[in-house]
């Protein structure tokens, strides 16, 4: 497992950057996600940052103003690329090194940022000042499904008596997801035509879908790659992984009943993926590694290849993902978004290094930037269920919102709203911003 | 539908290249492909080329040699690249501009290029000298599953009593593949491992797969792509498609019985996906159009958005495809590398206008050098059967090659080769090349 506890995690350290230092504070100094941005006032390119409170770190013009050292220096050169690719691709020495050194230079009583001329728009702009992207150039888009809550509840809708099939708890199951169409939090989503059977037809139309649904998930970007023939190593697999966001993946329910058999879903999902643009590192999450999820009694262990073995007890993260729903009427009311759903990544079936090597298992070769998605990641209980598929229960039961609303699926003019938090018994609380997406009217060329 | 006939169509016509006028060349005067090369013997990028008899036009470097005149001269520059993205990106009339400007230098009696000083290596080099690579950086890569006849095959040995599933006949179905591990004719393929369940197990095992095939397809490539959230309509379909190659959907089926449910295949396709490197456009291909299959009485009409009217009678392509098995037995033996198995797209249940129109239906972006896979080309009898999942009725009845050996599927050592080629009465047959792929026994550290 990577990522050992140093004083970067301290939870007792603060940041000269105030913002940061405020309770609740997603971007404190021990968190330090990276991203890349673009400043709305300037004719620059995009480039890779951190973010620490209110304000974002420019990287590349901190190392162009002289103050990383060798050991950063890497690292640092690569985030004036306009994707985090490169940086990617250079490995967990090379992150950690960078994590140290912008530690460093935010760290309550550092002058060298401050000593700079107009350090507050040249080094660290204020985030509400910057456009922020998708931060790298995504070559595949691989979704697991390694909630077993998830399977078990989704699958009791099209086979009540056989919810889980019976590979789920031997074979992480995927399938490959559209890269083309993985958008930044905050970009608008076209609802969805397609095909579409109604229960009581014998032919199908085509029209907007009448069953948008959101998933909460994780996303897992690759770090350095594995060529083509060469699997990875359940201990080394960690060194694949960069960082985690927040993922939402649209689902069209009705477009997906109709064509997912024999081979899956396609259109239903290929529309938008959407991403929370700051990707908090395995670094900032080594406070929170816990035990991947026991096996029940008569649960198969994992096969040797999938087998953590000894470092099973932090195989695993605690990320609490929350999805939040905002209507028209309830902004029209004043009424705060809605909580729909909570779930915990630490209930995942499969974990993320057991994720990558699978993937990796067959010789597939993974590329830095390469995007994994965690599957939904809903729990036990009816308030873990981490879609309206489940929440609904197939859309037979609607929900009712705050204002007296109802939902079975998503409505023109809805916002879903994705946050994710890890907190851990003397650690600061770090988080990872939002992943917002409001639903736009179906096109009528359609 | 694209592609009207004219001259660089005419049968009568010859080129100064001689060797693109012997009977059965693949790339005679009339087809004029283009791909991606690299001189073995020099230290330069790679770069788009077409292909003439057993020789290579070097695009860019006539452009610099001032053969280009305005109209073909900004797709000739785009040429220059390391992959025809940008080419693709450029539209019909762009492509159109340059196959008439490239069949013009290399027509009978034209001297331009031979006036040229170092001409034979610098402006046409041998085929043999060069090293031809991937043609684009493939940004997705969707299969589509478009043969009914392999689907009611395939079906069979899964659903004996439901073969075909309801949905085939009115939605193209697919499942996003891997963009990643896509290579070039050539390329040598590991052995894939993964998990397996025997049929007379209770759990499964990791370990190569026992169970190797081929897939023998035409694959698409995407030209100017669409925006997301906008759709295609069908009678503008085929300007987003630039042309057409080879494809071998290489596939483990033991671990696709045991992984595929309920997501689609995954580990047990994106192990590797050969391609053959020379990509025929669809101006080349006009000749070759024909109508789409007829429905049977009481197959469904296509849907508004998929039906391609009056422009039915054109809107399908006939393509052969071959496949052959070279076994290490039978080329220690001399014995020519055996047919397999030989398939016609004309026969697809949908057309290439049908898949790329559906693709686009639900928003979903597509951008220049995307690839679209037909999915395995098979037809009514038996030796139209495009794989040897269908050819030994998954296994069950191997079929016996010349020499005396039998296979149910490939062994450590085998070469699958397709071909592919189309005529028609009146015009010049034009080829494909070959698409090859030759299999390595497993890493054993697996």
């Amino acid at each position: 497992m990577r990522g050992a506890i140093d004083e970067t995690h301290d939870a007792s350290r603060r940041s000269w950057v105030e913002s940061a230092n405020r309770r609740g504070c997603d971007f404190p100094l021990q968190n330090l996600p990276l991203g890349v941005f673009r400043r709305r006032d300037r004719n620059e390119s995009p480039r890779g940052g951190g973010a620490i409170g209110d304000r974002v770190v420019d990287v590349a013009a901190c190392r162009d103003a002289g103050l990383f050292t060798d050991l950063a220096d890497t690292a640092a050169e690569a985030c004036a690329d306009p994707t985090l690719n490169r940086l990617m691709g250079l490995g967990p020495d090379a992150w950690s090194a960078l994590r140290r050194a912008v530690w460093g230079l935010l760290l309550e009583g550092d002058e060298r940022i401050r000593a700079t001329t107009g350090w507050r728009t040249r080094l660290v702009p204020e985030m509400s000042a910057v456009e922020l992207l998708v931060p790298a150039t995504i070559g595949d888009f691989t979704d697991f499904f390694s909630s077993l809550h998830h399977a078990t509840n989704a699958g009791r809708l099209f086979r009540p008596d056989q919810p889980l099939l019976p590979n789920y708890k031997h074979v992480p199951i995927a399938y490959h997801g559209r890269a083309s169409s993985v958008v930044v939090s905050g970009t608008s989503i076209r609802r969805p035509s397609g095909q579409t059977l109604a229960a009581d037809a014998s032919q199908p139309v085509f029209g907007p879908t009448r069953a948008l649904d959101y998933e909460a998930e994780l996303g897992f970007f690759v770090g350095q790659g594995n060529e083509l023939g060469v699997s990875r190593s359940i201990g080394d697999a960690e060194d694949g992984l960069f960082g985690m966001c927040l993922l939402n993946d649209w689902s069209a329910r009705d477009v997906q009943k109709w064509e997912a058999q024999p081979l899956g879903p396609f259109l239903a999902k290929s529309f938008a993926t959407s991403i929370s643009p700051w990707i908090v590192t395995f670094d900032a999450l080594a406070p929170f590694r816990v035990a991947a999820p026991a096996r029940l009694q008569g649960d198969p262990q994992p096969l040797a290849y999938l087998d953590h073995g000894q470092a099973s007890d932090r195989s695993g993260i605690d990320v609490t993902i929350e999805a939040f729903l905002s209507t028209p009427e309830m902004r029209a009311n004043g009424i705060a978004p809605t909580r729909l759903s909570h779930g915990r990544s630490a209930e995942l079936y499969w974990t993320p290094g057991q994720l990558l090597t699978h993937h990796a298992s067959n010789g597939c070769d993974t590329r830095p930037g390469d995007l994994l998605g965690s599957g939904t990641v809903s729990g036990p209980n009816r308030d873990n269920e981490g879609c309206l598929l489940e929440l609904t229960r197939g859309g037979r039961e609607p929900i009712t919102l705050p204002g007296g609303e109802t939902r079975r699926f998503l409505a023109d003019g809805d916002e879903v709203i994705l946050e994710g938090h890890c907190e851990a018994e003397g650690f600061a609380r770090i988080g990872f911003g939002a992943c917002r997406g409001r639903i736009l009217p179906a096109h009528m060329n359609n």
